[in-house]
């Protein structure tokens, strides 16, 4: 158990909403299917928005939350897949952006798809309690509708764009707060399930042979739901054979907003209560790496969470990776 | 100080050799020009091997001089400026490519352009003291000859492409070896002389508007050897008032290779000694993220690195930002 707490959550959402009709006029993808199959009725895409003014506006709400200016920050973490540009990292941009004085913070980007904010807040959580760094943003960031696969129904439908944000710290001496426990496991068998094989080496925008089909997001949902539906049960209990609570004492599981079925697992197949579970994803959409700490943001702000909670946050990711983190909000 | 160290390094080099010569005919850029510019003479190109293959062939290498073997991994990091691809993280496909079994090991990445390696092995020499993963994999892999720019001579004969990896575990008991320090600063006013403004959501490569310059790399370079070098100086002497150790006592100072000049600032003007500081530019060029790491695996092998030798691992990145770790190997 590490004395550590999340001191401040943000999020930011495109003002654009974009609903079902939208793809029954444009794709003659049927409205009511969408909503049965995914469990989405409307997502957000971006309308000029950039992915670094999206974080920064979620991380000032996060600042906010915590009591914190920018110029309390020593260390910015960018948790995100896809990054607003090759070179330098988002969390450099986002330094700039957000007017943290420079020199004061440290920078770099951690990516595992969906579950880059658990990996972050892992690597964050432990360098706060050694006293590396004593308050650090962590942000995610996603613009999942510039890499949408119309032919590809199901997940084109299932994304939308997001911004979250926390501001970690220690904790205060007698206060409950806390990061008490996580656990990632990669099971590559998987990695091609969930892919966009564009945007690096092996397929260079610029290699001829690169087609455009290569820059879009491909996912064989069906697949990905039978591996992670089979390998979670038995991660979540290793997960609490590692934790000194059981599932019944947890205030709020916070999923990642994989998908309707994904979420469903979670609360019939993993031993959850529906009334655990947090959902936003009807009116958010999967936000990928934004998704976990948008739907924490958005459940403390509506007074869902309160301190003292324990939280589950858990997900499935591209990779395939399984993570859980419980913490003490 | 955590009890942690690098317990085995290993590198790839690609076979194709590219001399000054190269450019020379091809470009009409004069190879004595390169070689007084950059202080390159070589470097290495790909010629078919992927992001992946590079970086298992020098984790190979790095789990046989630790006396490990692929099972033994319970977390594998990237630490690459390019990936592979958009979607899943480089570390989930090089799990599958070495073929470590799936489900024992946590796969991350994580981007600061140059000082990826660095980022990545502060992260994990904390997670390692914390006996959260007990022997855990870094490895750059670095694939610039995809994105360089002709029209930019000083930035494209000065990179070259290569593979790095370490295994890090903890340190036995009554080993010298240790993990003392790290400090990193991020000044983003430098943020644009040092870019790649395509590979991302700001000009995805199937916007009509992004242009094939837009995919290629872009540096101001005597802008960023007037910032790094201005900063630099301050930096490292606020690093060496936080350690235990005067300049003196390092045996091997392992820079970014960045450029003959940047080379030469970390010799004279930041008070090391000629005989201190390791290069390899000559014959390697700057091989962005992979260029700490791989310069430190090729000095163990060539016995100018030896056990319970203190150094220092130190360079500027995009960012801009400046970072050092200080350990006894």
């Amino acid at each position: 158990m590490l004395g550590v707490k999340i001191a401040g959550t943000g999020w930011y959402l495109p003002e654009r909403r974009v609903s079902n009709a939208f793809f029954e006029d444009r794709y003659h993808i049927p409205a009511r299917w969408i909503e049965r199959a995914t469990g989405v009725r409307e997502r957000r895409y971006v309308d000029g928005e950039t992915t670094v003014q999206m974080g920064v506006a979620a991380a000032r709400r996060a600042l906010d939350a915590a009591d914190l200016r920018v110029e309390d920050l020593d260390a910015i973490v960018g948790a995100s897949t896809g990054p607003q540009q090759a070179i330098p990292c988002t969390s450099a941009l986002l330094q700039r952006e957000l007017a943290a004085p420079e020199g004061q913070s440290a920078c770099f980007d951690v990516n595992a798809t969906c579950l880059s904010f658990l990996f972050a807040l892992q690597n964050v959580a432990h360098l706060v309690a050694a006293g590396i760094y004593q308050r650090v943003l962590i942000f995610s960031s996603e613009i999942s509708s510039r890499a949408l696969n119309p032919a590809e129904r199901e997940s084109a439908v299932l994304l939308g764009d997001a911004a979250a944000a926390v501001v970690v710290t220690k904790s205060e001496p007698l206060e409950a707060s806390a990061y008490w426990h996580a656990h990632f496991a990669t099971y590559s068998s998987g990695a091609d399930l969930t892919q966009l094989v564009g945007g690096g080496t092996l397929h260079h925008p610029n290699d001829p042979s690169t087609t455009p089909e290569m820059n879009l997001f491909h996912m064989q949902g069906a697949a990905v739901f039978k591996q992670a539906s089979q390998l979670l049960p038995p991660f979540v209990d290793t997960f609490f054979s590692q934790l000194p609570w059981e599932r019944q004492h947890i205030e709020a599981v916070i999923p990642h907003q994989a998908s309707r079925h994904g979420l469903e697992i979670l609360t019939s197949r993993l031993g959850f209560t529906e009334s655990q579970v947090v959902w936003n994803l009807a009116e958010r959409g999967n936000t990928i790496a934004a998704s976990i700490p948008l739907t924490l943001a958005e459940a403390v702000y509506c007074g869902r969470i309160k301190r003292g909670d324990r939280l589950l946050l858990i997900g499935s990711g591209a990779g395939l990776t399984l993570g859980a983190i419980a913490l003490t909000y």
